[in-house]
């Protein structure tokens, strides 16, 4: 189950990254890397850092042709998009759920330390959307608007909690799952966010 | 030849980044670095996905006091830069395709699918002037300008089209470096440019 | 001592990291990450390009902890730390040594040649603020003001340079860090810089 919504996730992140390659005018070739850095940056970050080599997508061709042909589709269909809203809002929430626990689960097959496990699931996580907004010359999204990297941590630490505690595979799956995508609507529903640092510029540091 | 022309692009390279320095009025520390940024971040970049360690340039010493050495040297050449405009664009369309047959070889030295190759063969091509326009703040000029990106895709393409049907390889070098340089002239001089994406602001995700 | 001093070090990187997180109105786990990422991601990048798996921080999880929780508590004391300017400074100043001779000592047990050596010193000393900078969305400040990046290099070369000698290694760490703090109030006292270069909008890449 995992391995579809992996799936319907990337397309989603694809999606995101190419809608914000058209704000800054990229042509074809931008809107398709920036859909495959999106929707495999996060996971491509983790496994460098973790030293998993092969990196998962170069192992799954079909990856890159999905994030890549998702990216230019969203070209033909972006007018029609802002019709899709909330279904966008509730796909790209899945998807950010499925790669937390996937990031999670890749550092635990490699033995690492359960803070060094949340950094991955985190990492998987958020670290597309940063890539995008990074090449798109903006300021990361998702450490600013509501409750969603947050989210990821909630949902790695729900998961590992459970894991240790032996629970059944599959029910924790749709525990975190269901925990995380939900938390996902209420934050947007209600406009939940974190506490904001606000630091003026200091006249020694700007 | 291709181990030729790699130096003569990597100086032009790092001139390039040593140019987008001093419109950041950076000093001459940070001239160096974005110089050896754009010159070998493709490469690394590239190496470091692949788990291709160790990474090339820490075994060719001579590569960091080039790169170096070049970016330093343009900040006393800049002003008669613009005389040799033409030059500079000729060289840096070699660069491209010098470094895109470069990586796509050392993917396939590592056993790696086609897909992953042609990426490898791209990321060596443009990733260094990605690296250069995020550390120098700036939306990346190579996905929004005249064909660049994509004729890397069509050099990969074509390189590894004749490698599999056996054409000899000194013969397969030669037209993948004259179709992509010709090309990229052809770009240049016609301003062509692939099909732009623009996608006005939404309310939903500024 | 340099393991006290890097524990002191990486809390001024996060410190550093949080206010600029603040100047950009992240909330709470934008401000966590942007100093886990400043503290830690310079020593990161140098593992993940020397090829030095397992990334370093990921075996010691107190790292994460310090960083994390350095970074929120300067959301509470924020407001008092223009009174602490000058020990920031002084502070931030003994981390860019202590970090440049780690990265320098990381690279030399993986055998790698002298210049990348230098260039694994230098990454450590100067790549979180880059990278706090890049997701901050602003230039890298380390090449822009007073000498900083370049004390990282100079100190390199003197510790390198004493090594060989056979100099004592206490000796050697003594001198290396006198030198390159002294040196780093010197800048910041006189305003010294490096020469900046300047170079106007072409018309031909902007």
């Amino acid at each position: 189950m995992l391995t579809y919504i992996f799936m319907i996730a990337i397309t989603a992140e694809a999606m995101s990254g190419a809608l914000a390659a058209g704000r800054r005018n990229m042509d074809m070739f931008g809107v398709a890397l920036i859909a495959f850095i999106t929707a495999l940056g996060g996971g491509t970050v983790r496994d460098v850092v973790l030293g998993n080599f092969p990196v998962t997508w170069t192992q799954h061709p079909s990856y890159i042709y999905l994030t890549i042909g998702a990216g230019l589709a969203t070209m033909l269909v972006a007018r029609f998009m802002k019709h899709l809203h909330q279904l966008f809002l509730i796909v790209d929430g899945m998807g950010l759920i499925a790669f937390t626990i996937i990031g999670c689960n890749v550092a635990l097959n490699l033995d690492y330390d359960t803070p060094v496990v949340v950094m991955a699931g985190i990492t998987t996580g958020i670290f597309g959307g940063i890539l995008r907004d990074l090449m798109c010359n903006r300021t990361p999204q998702v450490l600013r608007h509501e409750l969603y990297a947050s989210i990821s941590l909630l949902v790695a630490l729900l998961y590992l909690c459970l894991l240790e505690r032996g629970v059944d595979h599959d029910i924790n799956l749709l525990a975190s799952f269901s925990v995380g995508v939900g938390l996902r609507m209420v934050a947007i529903r209600w406009h939940l966010s974190l506490p904001v640092f606000t630091y003026a510029l200091g006249s020694w540091d700007d």
